[in-house]
């Protein structure tokens, strides 16, 4: 995943052809072909085909550019401010305190780790005979 | 699943012969010798089989072909207006929320885990030490 | 499966011999051998046995001709028109639905798989510390 | 199972010494050594073995041939009306009707599978973790 | 198992020999010393022992004798004639019913083997991810 | 097991010396060294156990030759009695019993059979889906 | 085992040193250093440890010898007898009842057995379809 | 993990542009792709998305920019008193406290291992006896 | 285990170095270094240490050998009489009722084993069907 | 862990720098880049970035400082006379109050391990016959 | 562990440096390193460092000194009458009953063995047939 190193200071190169170079939403992709499809021995009229090929594009297409005019930019907006206040709380606060939280938690796991060896493995170590005598006689004929 | 580039701004060149690149549709085929078969010792006149061959590809062609002219491009039209505003749904506002929700589960999972890592490993690695001690005399002959 | 290209174009060529290429009514086949057959040391006369072979070749070709003569055509037609409206319904309306609804189970597929992971990887994780500790002592002779 | 292929036109051909080409009725073969045997060192009297002998085999013979004229030709009639009539219910009826049953059900399992694998693959996935950390430590000697 | 062709026509060259030539009724073979044995240090006299093995032998022999006189040829008789009954009753009556019973279970089957196909294979799927990350690390000293 | 061919017509020749070919009482040998032994370290006189020795198989040898010369040949008469009684039983009426028993039974294992496979083959089928997907990642080291 | 051949007849070279050739009395063994031992660091004075060998052996001897010849021939005596009863029901009663007793059982295992495997045969095939898809997909690395 | 060895005596050659050396905050990375896209066929104007990245960028930057000279400071004031704290206790108070811990655990262990290892060893090491008469014939063919 | 063959009859040359060469006694073996001992870094004066070890083994000494000589000889005594009496229990009766146990134990096996071979057998025989038809479809890479 | 010999009389060359060789206490390891760092996409002004750096470093180490220098010595003083009485009890009585522990349970273990032997063993021998009787056979196609 | 063989005659080379020869009280080792430690980023002034290590081992070794002077030989003397009571007892006691309590108990395995074996061997043997049909079929690809 190599992204250009100055990002954030130049962010303009944007590639309008490939729009979701991690493969995010593929799941969404609805081409004609997609959707629609007529086996062999099942084939309607040329004219209905094409038709119909023509109204689904036209329509998505038409209609998908019409809602993303509306709602585009006011969502980009919302969700930066929000990613933003995220980031902040993350960094700043929710890091620090996961290290001293594993700093506690090693402490911790000395104290039990002991005591459960200490009274289990006895225990499993016999358990364990149970497979030290294990005599297999293969014959090939 | 290589789709030709530019196919949203030139949507024409639909290939009138093969109506099911994916396959989508593959298992509502059905030709005479799908439905109809006659095993070896019980072939009836051949005249009345020629008949029924005609007359299922007859009446099937024509009737699907009706339905299709009547039914084809009104039902283009709703879906791509149902596939438009779900794919807008889905790209500004599911994706980000996507996006957002994993931040904070990976945040989560690391207090979890650390919990559950210093209680657990300790049991299961003493219950390891049951299997610490097979001994196999292999005995060929 | 190669079917011949244009078979709803002239449908005519139809084999004559070898009435059921798929092998799809291959279990309702009856000859005489597959359904009467005299072990060694139990031969009736030879005339009993011919007769009864000839009886029933004659009045099952004879039987099942006069019902296919009755029933082929109509029972064609009416499976033709089955089968017309509901490739018609699979084509323009359960195609696409399959495909919405695709979208909506790999986006729900997402939400739900992580919690999943954060809660049960750590689990499962210490659960197989069980395995981490197997010694084999292998002892041929 | 390679039939002689002009069965239906000229069936008379027929093997009259192996009448069980399939060995359909195997199990049901009897001869005097497959039901009387005398081990060393009982046998009884030349004369009482060699008549039981005659015995069997005559009233055997006799009995088998005066049934099989009483009901051979009859009970061919009957047999071939039944399959006659079931072989065209087959051919005309279920066939097809198989035909559209599969082709529901396997949209329906498109549904239902997806709905499965959404719920199902990350608690299995999770569940698989267990096997990720398999350590063997083999020791020959 | 090559039995003699013309068994039926000619049925009498029997083995006097060997009368069990299927080993049938190995299990009822008694001989001395399949009844009786000294182990060694504990010897009758001699003449005691003699006189068992004489007594036995003649006693068995001439009791059988009396008995196979007697019943030999009358079980036989009856005998063939069930054996004759049974045997049409399954050739011509109990053989076409079986091949009937299975063309209807063979179809059944096809109903029944979808929906079962249909509602548990993504259940099964699912279940099989549990073993889809096996990771054995060996270690061979 | 090749016994002598001509048996019951001149039985005479028996061993004498090995009164046991088949073993079969093996486990009711009793020598001396098999009841009495002295460890190293506690021998009793030489005297004692000399005489010890010449009592035990004095009385056992006298005792074992007044009861065998007391009930073998009676034992032997009554049990050729029993043995000749059971073989023709066996012979006559058991044996071709059996096979009309199999000859049934293996006719309603056709019935029952397929019912079970037409039931229970989809759903382990299915189950066998679990298995199909096993990944074993080995790594040596 | 080969034991001298006329062990009944003349029975006296009875080895004199080795009196336990089956091993059949080792594990009562008790000479001086089978019950005492003082390890290392621990040594009592000589004379007492010496006086203690002394004590033992000569008390043990003296004291068994004594037992020895007081019940020595009487035990061999009344064993001889209870022997030799024992030994004449096995040979004439008991060893052909088991013979009879076997021909009854595999006669019965005939139409118990043939019952068994026509109900269970094909409910356990159908289980084995469980096993019958394993694809394993192993990746060394 | 090579840091430089005299990081506290002179802390200050800060790397500025990889701010995130050990990937601790790899997992709250938001880029505009991170969030937003739009797979084939579903493309809104050049204009609109355009806008889109420059709103989502700008705001994002500027606000988190603002939150961190807000709150940047003060919060590393506080980590830092508070991680100097828990230092301090773990460095002199709870690292002897654990080495004592230790100390008497495995005291502790070794009488509580002798009971096990006598009370349960026998009972293991005899259910070791199941696998020891493993005989396995292997037929390749 | 070769012991010198005349040990009853002169049994004076007794090992006075190694008294326990069966190594019976070697877990209660107590010099200083068994139950003293003082890691690095705690180490007392070489006075007291000194002191110690001499107290110790000069205690230790005195006292053992006071005891020895009390109930050295009384002790062998008595155990001398108490393995007399059951060396000649053992030998004169329980070896013989322990041969003549296994003769009828060995004699009931074969009853009882029968009636079991004879029901389970077909059974477990059916259920082996489950593993006949193991298919392992392996894939490396 | 080649310990310096002579550590307890002259404990002077203590190693400045590396004053954890153990690296007991590295889990409490806490250097700026463990608490704090910004991912790419999300970077802060220079200034604040560098001036939260030097904050926390410096209140850090001054922090720790303060309280090492209030509570070093004091507690070094605390635990050296713990670990002195400590180790006293465990050199002069815990040790050998283990030995003698240990002697008594090896010599219970006799009894109670010949009374699970005696008991068990018989039984799960017998249960080791069930896999006395594998036959595989192996079929590579 | 070779043991000097002289030691209870001249006890006196006892080694002065090497206490724990046997490293029976290795867990109680306590240095300065072993309870303390400083991680990298969080050093105390040098002076405070090496006081709490001065600190540290002068007032554990004065401590330990005192301790062990005052109880050092009181203890020895002790535990020295204690084990040579306990090894007196050990051996002259507990060894012969050991020994006797075998004798015994091996008697009685056979007894038990035998009616074990009796009834569990036919059971188990006829289990094993369930693993007496596997057919396993490869398939590489």
């Amino acid at each position: 995943m190599a992204e250009p190193k100055s990002m954030n200071s130049e962010p303009m190169p944007l590639d309008m052809e490939n729009r979701d170079p991690n493969n995010m939403n593929e799941h969404v992709r609805v081409l004609f072909e997609d959707a629609f499809g007529e086996p062999d021995g099942s084939h309607s009229i040329e004219g209905v085909w094409g038709m119909s090929f023509k109204t689904f594009n036209g329509v998505k297409n038409c209609c998908y550019i019409v809602l993303s005019v509306l709602c585009g930019c006011p969502m980009a907006f919302c969700w930066a401010m929000d990613f933003a206040c995220v980031q902040c709380c993350h960094i700043w606060m929710v890091g620090p305190c996961v290290h001293m939280w594993k700093m506690n938690v090693s402490c911790l796991k000395m104290f039990w780790g002991s005591c459960v060896h200490c009274l289990c493995d006895p225990c499993f170590e016999a358990c364990g005979l149970c497979f030290s005598l294990i005599r297999v006689q293969n014959k090939n004929g």
